[in-house]
């Protein structure tokens, strides 16, 4: 715009040069205040602050790091810088992954894949992020332009689709699969998928791919009455996967088969997203980071602030050919953990014996401790549906029930040796 | 900006009518055609929405209330509407307040009382709701701007002021007594206050003034680390006042003193500051709209995912005077209060077994019940030092070491009774 009205001045000038007549240059010289004070209009629009280089713990107003570098000299977290290295996907650019996506990008964070094919509307207006003047817009195309405008050092990637269908998974997967952000990158181009969407099938297909993919992941979501949630971390053979065990909300005593109905929509509030996005995330900080506990499922039943918290182990059964394939994986692999987990123990003893401490049992940076993986865990539920803790239910059907999508991509893995993985399952559990 | 254009294109049309000289026309017409693209552009930029008379339940894509109506069909809460009649108060437009403003702005609440003196800086940045391009604004004005956009239907009332100063308490008081928003409401002019202030003297001060106007409030915070924090709920003479009893946060660990040092700052967290937020505000729905249960204090440490709740009673020795004559006011209206809810249990008993239910125990919609005041709270603490539940410490100096500020407008009240009020509550605490 500015360029146009500079245009426009020099127009202007030419033709006050041409007139002959000096009654007219009155009429002119009026039209150039009235282009300057466009101008100066024009200029009032925002502007975006410039990249910066490093991230500075400088305590300046003018510094949008330094309150996060505190966390560094404040023994909280080790090194904030790192956070500029991660890649987090967020699926579902909702309620919730709108306000994840805007927390992780003020927290600095790298990079950040966005995945929706949803458009803006004014009923989105009642939870946080997106503003009435983007009404229409793709909500991932609102995303990247309020996002870029809060921090434009973030690398944002905006993918609009839908991940349940068969073009979809595929852009999907291989977007997961890119590592031109990170080359040094192990395992998949991404550090955490978050898993943000509000219905089954699409849950389903994250945990499809991060199977797949050996990618942990984390799972959110709203009740349809709008006043709980939850989160969960899914770490493909260590933990349950999402086929594994039905999905848990907490309980909500609304029965789903009433919202099919024509012209009846869920509830929402942005303060039970906003909680969720900010539980999702500051796990996500500690997962990435490596500071605190990462909660394996935590609850939020807002009518009472209860917050139920719980883990479940993989079941041996699951349904899903590529979690059979990651649990072998994970059993396979236990000598190794062990191996590594006494020699740093034994690194550390010795490291704490040479400055004169007390060699055993001190806590250690990471919290890491040698531990039977045999050994069950306190608070851990089996995948029987009667052993969930108190005020848990099932909301959604068992993974059995649902018509599982066959997207192309998926690999069909054929288990080489399955008998052979039940038995060393059976034989862990009978310990 | 569009006024200015057509005013220049008026100009345009009589400068071509003046000209004598062909070839001048030409360069007129091109002016022209600047100005057509210049309105174009400017049509681009943002149009709120108009606002809304009442708030519909249509399931469409265009209603901003939707999902929001959908809670009173969901049997969440009785009368959603009812919103609008509300006043909040938020003292504070920073990490917690300005995100509380968000969420209440985008419930559709009536009217909004925003207090703050400070500006935007690019060091907030790193919490949601302001944007690079409102640095140098005060908080207010930039939350304004942004609120009136999101939702045109909520009054706001911006104050640019600093509650802790002689002028700025009186403005604060009196601007909490204003009932022109809702003539018929009881009590003072607002249905709650949110403390969202960083330090010490100012929540003090929200104390002072709320004890004055017998005013419920709720207070929040988050730790210096950024990694913790609490809301709180104080009803003069009802409950402990925030000086009854020294405040609280959940355990930190980090020493206030080391805060001090030049240019070390706080830490802060977009997630914790959203959680907490949001923590406030659905309790704030819930006090405002009678559904669920309102938390009289909530903790949430964040590196372990953990949640304190506990109950304080007031402080019969507490040093605030106006705190004291709402106890002596709460314990006198003790009959009053025990007959109404006799009655109302009675009326309630009688209409169910006029439907034929069984009459006695069953639960009442306002989960009311008559409890003798007297009989000690499960989980409710004394104002011993010693008495806080496990995960809970004082970050902050206990009342009596704080120079209560005396602003001028503050009453002095003397307590005509005291010893006699001393005696009624010594007797309180024997039985």
């Amino acid at each position: 715009m500015e360029v146009e009205l500079k245009e426009m001045l020099d127009d202007l000038l030419s033709l006050r040069k041409s007139l002959s007549d000096p009654s007219l240059r009155a009429s002119i010289d009026q039209m150039q205040v009235r282009v300057d004070r466009l101008t100066h209009l024009a200029k009032s629009v925002p502007v975006r602050r410039t990249k910066v280089k490093d991230m500075s713990a400088e305590v300046v107003d003018s510094n949008p790091y330094s309150r996060l570098m505190a966390l560094q000299r404040m023994g909280i977290v080790e090194n904030y810088e790192r956070i500029r290295e991660f890649s987090v996907a967020i699926v579902g650019i909702g309620g919730v992954g709108s306000v994840a996506a805007e927390m992780l990008t003020r927290c600095g964070i790298g990079r950040l894949l966005l995945y929706d094919y949803d458009k803006v509307e004014l009923a989105n207006m009642n939870r946080l992020f997106f503003r009435p003047e983007q009404v229409g817009m793709t909500k991932t195309d609102a995303a990247v332009q309020t996002l870029s405008d809060i921090n434009p050092d973030v690398v944002l990637e905006s993918y609009t689709l839908n991940i349940t269908t068969v073009q979809g998974f595929e852009t999907f997967m291989s977007s997961l699969k890119n590592k031109t952000f990170r080359s040094s990158k192990e395992g998949s181009g991404v550090d955490l998928v978050l898993s943000c969407v509000d219905n089954y099938e699409a849950r389903m297909v994250v945990n499809q791919a991060c199977n797949e993919l050996n990618q942990t992941w984390m799972e959110s979501g709203v009740s349809e009455d709008a006043v709980s949630g939850h989160i969960q971390l899914l770490i493909p053979g260590e933990t349950a996967c999402f086929a594994c065990a039905p999905p848990l909300v907490v309980a909500s005593g609304v029965d789903e088969r009433t919202l099919k109905r024509e012209g009846v929509c869920a509830a929402s509030l942005p303060t039970t997203m906003g909680v969720v996005a900010g539980l999702l995330v500051q796990n996500t900080l500690k997962f990435l980071l490596g500071f605190g506990h990462v909660s394996p499922y935590l609850g939020y039943s807002s009518l009472k602030d209860f917050f139920p918290t719980m883990s479940m182990k993989p079941n041996p059964q699951c349904s899903n050919a590529a979690c059979l394939e990651r649990q072998k994986e994970y059993v396979l692999a236990k000598p190794a953990r062990d191996d590594a987990a006494k020699a740093k123990m034994e690194a550390e003893a010795s490291a704490a014996a040479a400055a004169g401490d007390v060699p055993l049992h001190v806590d250690n940076e990471w919290n890491i401790s040698v531990v039977d993986d045999n050994e069950p865990e306190k608070r851990t539920c089996g995948t029987s549906s009667d052993a969930l803790p108190e005020g848990l239910t099932r909301e959604l059907p068992s993974a059995d029930e649902f018509q599982k999508p066959q997207p192309s991509g998926a690999t069909d893995t054929a288990i080489d040796d399955l008998e052979d993985l039940r038995r060393q399952l059976d034989a862990l559990n009978a310990k």
